[in-house]
């Protein structure tokens, strides 16, 4: 850290962007990291290939982030946080070419593309890296940046429920809670805004619930997404309220393709599932698109995924 | 606190009791202490009314929780934990008549029935007062009665959402952790222990919602709870998804009378809503039981909520 304090110092203008499809943690240590740069006396631009989701909106400065960058910006230093590799930046990975790049990640797949890299895979979450930042450099938290902190933490341990809940997780939040974070605002911003049509539809996809073996699938089919606005992140995550279930499968029907986003308790890793498909994520999330009818995708993902764990394993 | 140990030290025998329909910090708190006595040489016996909820019984010794007092079993000292009456221990409160009595409870309508009454509104559950208990009395905490506090804090927190999630919780709960405690296999045992049959109500209960104001109401019918069995704790909670409500109303029909739990996010105060009705509870959680026909209760309630609140104030 001591390197990386060193170079952040002697620089002065600074490109802060993160991972396509932003998610509370991307966010969360973005705009902490902007804040502590532009204190430090930095010219910062917050650059995403996406805006915020609506949910984290609520938070000090999510407006400021932008999709491309303004003319006459000039930076020679990128900070990027929470990606595991450039690609993940999607677009914005042509703004970082030729800069120095600061890498600050906890993903454990992270290629260290970076000229300097911090990666921590027992940590949290990227905002629980950035607070090791603030307090080091030591500048006060304030009530903004803790509020972008207890974010980041909050959502990437899943309210406090996932494994990587670590004794370090939890006193962090209690430390961002006394410098002025509102634990209950923030759950409610982030898991409890939603629309009476998204609630509607939870209730259909919790009416489509399969178990086979210790799979249980759900499916959002085009019939019932006709308001293709509703917001379904997170949707994903119900199907693990059973018990006895190793593996959680949504399948969502998109054009001639479905979405298969896969969740396990830990136990299982569900990224090698998605991988067969060509896609990617963490042992407790990954995702992959396949093309095909929803029956046919179904059949294909739940046939492989015997075949890679057995059915022992996923606890029938 | 130096009293109260003082008392525990010189006293033998102890029954450990709590409030009916036992919750999270209910049976946590009961558990630790129980365990913490049993380690200072005494004898105890746990007894509640009802047994805990079977999402409960993973807890170390749940299974030693009993009913009855058995034949044989004298004791001069009740520990009463998160009770704020004697009423609310139900057909327990004739075992406690004529012993000393230690009121140990974070409820801020406790009426200080003991002859030495801990009573810390402040806290978030009383399995942090029982925390502090055995941090000064210096036995060490263990994996066991780390599980068992950390269940209390988290349930009584609502997951770390409510408002009582204080730095002091979460400096706790961390404390926990390190001591042994899973959180993320405590909160899948609570939260993610669900039947498909519970799943499908949940669906059918979601498709129920309406929208009043700032007032969300669900109900649960007869008709939709043929299995009497299954368990519904936690689905009054649901409601609170939806953006811009104030308050959360479930109306659970009964046999001549609709069960109402009040929810809110903490901006008013559900219990004085139940306190017209003749029930009572906490600021953001609170319930009463009231004659009629469903659709007249719902009627009923509204419109006192109305008259209590303000619909301005339900934020419309």
């Amino acid at each position: 850290m001591t390197k990386l304090i060193a170079e952040i110092k002697k620089r002065n203008s600074f490109l802060v962007t993160a991972h396509i499809d932003p998610d509370g943690d991307s966010i969360g240590s973005q705009l902490a990291m902007a804040s502590l740069l532009r204190e430090m006396g930095k010219r910062v631009l917050v650059v995403n290939e996406q805006r915020p989701p609506r949910k984290y909106r609520f938070l000090a400065h999510a407006d400021e982030i932008v999709t491309r960058i303004p003319d006459g910006f000039t930076y020679e230093t990128a900070v990027i946080l929470d990606a595991a590799s450039l690609k993940r930046l999607g677009r914005v990975s042509e703004y970082v070419q030729g800069k120095f790049i600061i890498n600050i990640d906890h993903h454990p797949t992270n290629l260290r593309f970076g000229d300097i890299n911090w990666v921590v895979p027992r940590a949290s979450s990227t905002s629980e890296l950035v607070f090791r930042l603030v307090r080091r450099i030591g500048v006060k938290l304030g009530g903004e940046r803790a509020s972008h902190l207890y974010t980041g933490v909050l959502t990437d341990t899943g309210g406090f429920k996932f494994p990587n809940t670590t004794p370090d997780a939890l006193r962090m939040a209690s430390v961002l809670v006394k410098e002025g974070a509102d634990p209950s605002y923030i759950a409610t911003q982030v898991y409890l805004s939603k629309s009476i049509d998204e609630l509607f539809l939870l209730s259909r996809l919790l009416a489509t619930v399969e178990v086979h073996g210790g799979v249980a699938t759900m499916q959002l089919t085009r019939g019932m997404m006709k308001d293709t606005k509703l917001n379904t992140e997170g949707f994903s995550d119900h199907v693990l309220q059973l018990r006895g279930i190793g593996m959680g499968v949504l399948f969502k029907e998109l054009d001639g393709k479905v979405k298969v986003s896969l969740r396990s308790r830990g136990e299982i890793d569900v990224s090698e599932l998605a991988k067969i498909f060509g896609g990617g994520g963490h042992e407790s999330a990954a995702a992959c698109l396949v093309a095909g009818r929803l029956s046919e995708v179904k059949r294909k993902v739940l046939t492989q995924a015997k075949k890679l764990y057995g059915r022992d394993y996923l606890g029938e």
